[in-house]
């Protein structure tokens, strides 16, 4: 994707409202400082989001002598935001102030019968229905309804979803959506959405390049470069669940071999526990429900769980030290409910094994942490799409 | 790196000038065409290049009734460039002009007694005496000299030169040669150099996300974003050879075992074609003379020489699968002099493997291809690095 200076400019006042999200009330010259911008630019993008209604004025601080300094917050009634999950079992609709903070949550279940998109669309919509009826939150204040996808979103000329493991393809669910719908929608990939929350809100807030691991049945790495997220020729960018891990190695439901997800994706490692363990009694007829099982008999010291997990952290540390080596990346973040599940155990035991693949030097450079966003990162990052969207209109 | 709005004016300014040294003498109107750019930014770049003097007015052309078109064109003797390649056996130094073309070229060798930071500044200094006093170039009139060099070229706070093949470590490369050189010095590494002539020269000119795949004794795989080189957090993006191709395969110089490099580098080429003959009279005892021995015995049919690059083909082709994959490029380039040795033979086999790694959504959208380049991109591409230095300061 070719940047211009509107790019610029948008880059620049996300950048300024992301502080403003993480520490109100701020001074004009704090966010100046922490964003690196000039204070004239800080000062005419704050302007703009005053005039908007984003901002709001709430006050001075003391400036040790000088003159008072204004401070200013997000104005978290100005507006409402939705953001949904669609995911392998549920749809999770969830509904934000201006400040990304959760007004209310709907879950609506999926089953393998319901997966038709006019279907997952009544899903979205009655979602979407509940969270605003509940809090009473009035329509004409909903600025915009994000929508993250599992699959590939494309973008090729139009947007459209391929969903192979739910037989999806080419579905123009954007339209379908604002068929129903009298919101602005913004459809993005669960990648993108996990990865442009940790921008916004987690481990690579002011960072440059981050790479997010998300790490679930797929596994991916959405990439951000200069602070903005990386989408690719096509929005298809991050596919590193098909990158190879071994040549001729286990065979991945895309037609390959020995792809990274075969060995560090729920179904991945619940192999690698049949292969330690044919009859372990962690074998379950769910995936959720087998990692769950391998999480708990991980924390009492289990040594089938011990060494599933300690091969797991190896696949994965050896193709995270490729990704280092590729991208010199600032930070590396481990993202999704696998991540979430084995956390620390998983992050430790990958330690031995980046260090033993990665080249020293970018290795030195690189933070590698655990998501630390406390919610549903993927919601609040399709929110976060419905906040950019709507501020995407720049003044002439 | 965070981009600001003055590196957004660079990039078109550079977009501009690639077009004008493609295609002059050549309109206004046109390069706003083929730039995507408005006529009135073209206007104003091509006002400060004229200005400068890089740019020379050259007469009229006909624009079908309505007013008669400027035309203007590099100002090719208005300035002179020079190329430096620091390589694993010779340095190579290319005189250009403001068009890039090469006036003159100076080849210092190095053996391996050589190899001393003060000796290889040595052989540099004296390949640019020489070229300057044969062609009868004005040192007034250098702009700059790019010096590409094999291995990392780090910048933490400071440049420095990380090459473990011939020791060095923090070298202060561009200090040295400041102190012997009166030109500004522009000091990167041979991929960024090889990704950079492929943007203003080659493969990827006019493409935004891009793929310099460089296959010599060492691999990498130089990344363009947005038609700008991706440099990542120091500098060292690109180090593909050291992602994994197997795991737990062969041994790397790097430590690690399975790289990349340890099957499609010359010397893992070479020791596939061991595999297959431990005897065979294709087993030279220089690595360069081995890869030229079986490029030979290829073009003849060569059972052993066909079965090794069939292997060397795979082996790229999955690895090529897996970068399509993450980073969903327009178009991946094949670069450096083992890919201009085996060429069509390896483009070829090559399609096969990356057809069987490659999501079929991202293949459809990437080109693959040839280095076009006729001469050498590396000196090319440091040549660039000194007008795009040249060119950095911008009007207030």
């Amino acid at each position: 994707m070719k940047r211009t200076s509107r790019d610029i400019r948008r880059g620049n006042r996300n950048e300024v409202l992301r502080h403003v999200i993480a520490s109100s009330p701020v001074s004009r010259q704090e966010l100046a400082a922490v964003t690196g911008l000039s204070l004239a630019t800080v000062a005419n993008l704050v302007g703009e989001l005053l005039d908007r209604g984003v901002l709001v004025e709430v006050g001075y601080e003391d400036s040790e002598g000088g003159r008072p300094r204004g401070l200013i917050a997000m104005r978290a009634g100005g507006g409402a935001l939705i953001g949904v999950d669609v995911g392998e079992l549920r749809v999770d609709v969830e509904l934000f102030d201006l400040e990304l903070r959760t007004l209310d949550r709907a879950v609506e279940p999926l089953t393998s019968d319901d997966l038709q998109p006019e279907q997952v669309v009544r899903r979205i919509v009655s979602g979407v229905r509940t969270v605003l009826e509940r809090a009473r939150i009035a329509p004409s204040l909903v600025l915009g309804v994000g929508v993250s996808m599992l699959g590939l979103v494309e973008r090729e000329g139009s947007l459209s979803v391929y969903a192979p493991n739910w037989n999806w393809h080419d579905v123009r669910l954007r339209e379908l959506l604002a068929a129903r719908l009298e919101f602005p929608i913004y459809l993005d990939s669960q990648l993108m959405a996990s990865t442009v929350a940790e921008l916004w809100f987690g481990a690579a807030r002011g960072c440059q390049d981050v790479v997010v691991v998300t790490l679930g049945k797929g596994v991916g790495a959405g990439i951000a470069i200069g602070g903005t997220l990386y989408r690719g020729a096509t929005n298809t960018a991050g596919e590193w669940g098909h990158s190879l891990l071994e040549l001729d190695g286990r065979a991945c439901k895309c037609g390959a071999m020995g792809c990274v997800e075969t060995y560090v994706g729920a179904p991945g490692i619940i192999k690698t526990l049949r292969d330690i363990d044919p009859d372990s009694p962690m074998l379950l007829e769910d995936c959720f429900d087998t990692i769950d099982a391998l999480a708990r008999a991980l924390s009492k010291g289990d040594p089938v769980a011990v060494e599933t997990v300690r091969r797991t952290a190896r696949y994965l540390g050896v193709a995270v030290g490729s990704l280092i080596n590729l991208l010199n990346p600032q930070v590396i973040v481990l993202s999704n409910w696998v991540a979430t599940r084995l956390a620390d155990a998983l992050l430790s035991g990958m330690r031995e094994a980046i260090a033993e693949h990665a080249l020293p030097r970018p290795l030195e450079s690189t933070r590698i942490m655990l998501c630390p966003i406390p919610n549903n990162p993927v919601s609040l990052g399709a929110a976060t799409f419905a906040l950019e969207g709507a501020l995407a209109w720049v003044r002439p």
